[in-house]
């Protein structure tokens, strides 16, 4: 079998840019696997493009190669990458999309792609992923070593979303909102164990609250909202056969407080219903 | 060549899920050829998702192994399963998705997902997509035989729709609207055969009325409305060249009624136009 | 490796009909390696499915089959076509889809699909995707000569765009708007050329003029609107960050001008600003 290369970019799929990548490579490298992850990051969102890839990299067999390409400053004096993790490699631009990557993964080792010699015979000024990007990806597949390709550099890491703690709440945002209208935040597993009990704490989102964790999206009535760790461990609000984001009005980068329930008891979590909506503690408001 | 796996879900396009069902299915087997079949299944049709899998599956080679989801009791009690046809396997939820494969295929033989050594050593309770069943169908392409996964289950079969006849007078429904806005209803073939010659039979809906079957799509004016026997068999509603969903409103679940035109003459079948709007017998009325 | 097979349609993502012919093909040919282009040309826009044919096609190596169905006039009496070129094949209906490639490739020889040999057993009259052009394409990929599937044929070229010239003035028009929101002209760098030094060359669209052409699309600032050679060598109006498209009303069809600045000094190109609308030479209104 031949190299896995994963494809992951904002070219949409009604032109035939993303052929474009898929002919190149196989040009180079016949053998290739070539597997789209996805083509339908939002134009240009350069941190919707990291997260996703963030969220699925890791589910591929060691070796492959990733080649992820959300460039609105090509042409421009943004350098081209290729990372090398234990694992892994991933090429693209160096302008933050691998950010989430190589906070994973302290091994990476970063290159500029310099060696002209593995790509295009000619570049334009407008489709990289076609004559640099493409090309690289599939010399690696074919056994080219990284460092052939150009001499190391220090790539570029964005600080796109942080959690903040302020006594027992804890302040996060929100990542991504998801196919189903999941709303995926930052707030992940390990965080919010440290806080409290899951089925103690209180999710403040939109105006509303909703108290303790389902472990199944099913746990709640058709129709009602719920919180529940998400398959890439970050807390989600979504709603039972429905559309969290839509129904609640929450978009990508909206505020999510996490609280602790007074209550006494932990064997009566809160009831999780939209319509249970509880004051937004005082030091976020 | 490695052994196909098809894939049919309701994961969309724009997340990472589906390059997740791909990453662990070539983690297992590096050889399988991996086949989109559609992920825009509306999300948790689970209808929907049952009657496109019908349309296609049989025209895979023997062998193929079709993984489909569309599970919105993901981490509820409903169980996975295995179905073995004379041609082929199919694996995903318990919860209707295979009523169409069942009712075609009396051979078929189900079990049900039970053995943990052949899924993902962690499974979240939000995506058995990513931690049970692509790791069950890349068992099946490695040669794992279906006994092994679990033991035989009767699998859920769900009843959505039915044709019945009062006298001289089929009532059906919509099944599925298509990508070109055709509205394929459950009416087949070869009861309408039985009804009257197609040239006679005059289809009601949206409170219009089209007379006789056509050939081809072209067989009329563009932006006419049209009723044909689509390439699955089933009775369509189209316009030439335009969306007939659109123009005349039509959802899947939407009456279809199917009449005998009183017309003494077989060889002059009423117009198909969309204008021409007959009577809905009184019987459904 | 198998032979590539490229996939160009209409038929969308959310049925089953995609799926179809990957697995018609997959049965006769094993070892065919199936590429998606797109399958999201608008439905029965011929037009647009040539031109995106035309801007990929010559990105994949030597020996791949372009399998192509935009068809409108599918079961009537159009026929089936294959071409072949030094470097490639083509398949698909002759209506005019493979004008661009025919224009591009003058030593491409073009046959009549007629020998049902190498079809499927039943041939639908609204599915030749799946019954004819399908199978052809598979069995051209398992080594059938093109000599073997039907006699020579003079194919259908459409002729839907032209460039004129008045004087000092281009006229083109849209040919294509990109997932982007990128207006794409049929006005070609060469063609440009001809006319004057590109920074002297002020386009005039959408009541708009934008002077000077752009090298990349970071060369404005984010919002404004630019000019510049796209990928595949014809004039694109664009918005850095932007959807040039949705923010200047532009779409397929609409007239673009291309006349000479009136200034002396080269070294000054106008400002690429959408504010500064130039009149229309009088020639054309």
């Amino acid at each position: 079998m031949g190299r896995i290369i994963t494809l992951l970019t904002d070219f949409g799929l009604e032109d035939g840019y993303v052929g474009s990548l898929k002919g190149i490579i196989l040009g180079i490298c016949p053998a290739a696997q070539i597997i789209d992850i996805t083509h339908l990051v939002p134009p240009q969102d350069i941190r919707a493009g990291g997260f996703i890839l963030h969220t699925v990299y890791r589910d591929f067999p060691a070796g492959a190669i990733h080649l992820a390409v959300v460039d609105p400053g090509v042409g421009t004096e943004r350098c081209g990458l290729v990372i090398q993790t234990p694992d892994y490699f991933f090429v693209g631009p160096d302008n933050g999309l691998f950010s989430w990557v190589l906070k994973n993964e302290p091994d990476a080792e970063a290159r500029k792609l310099e060696n002209g010699e593995f790509w295009c015979s000619t570049v334009s000024s407008t489709f990289h992923g076609r004559d640099i990007f493409a090309p690289v990806a599939a010399h690696l597949a074919t056994g080219v070593p990284a460092a052939a390709l150009g001499p190391p550099r220090i790539a570029h890491i964005a600080e796109w979303s942080t959690v903040s703690r302020h006594g027992s709440t804890l302040k996060g945002e929100v990542l991504h909102v998801d196919h189903f209208g999941n709303v995926i935040t930052n707030l992940d597993c390990k965080t919010l164990n440290n806080l409290a009990p899951t089925r103690r704490l209180v999710i403040h989102a939109a105006g509303r609250a909703i108290g303790g964790l389902c472990s199944t999206y099913g746990s709640e009535p058709p129709g009602a909202a719920l919180a529940i760790i998400g398959s890439h461990g970050f807390l989600e609000i979504a709603v039972n056969q429905g559309n969290a984001a839509r129904l609640l009005n929450l978009r990508a980068g909206d505020t999510v407080l996490v609280g602790v329930s007074s209550e006494n008891s932990l064997l009566a979590p809160l009831t999780a219903s939209p319509s249970g909506a509880l004051p937004v503690p005082a030091v976020f408001t």
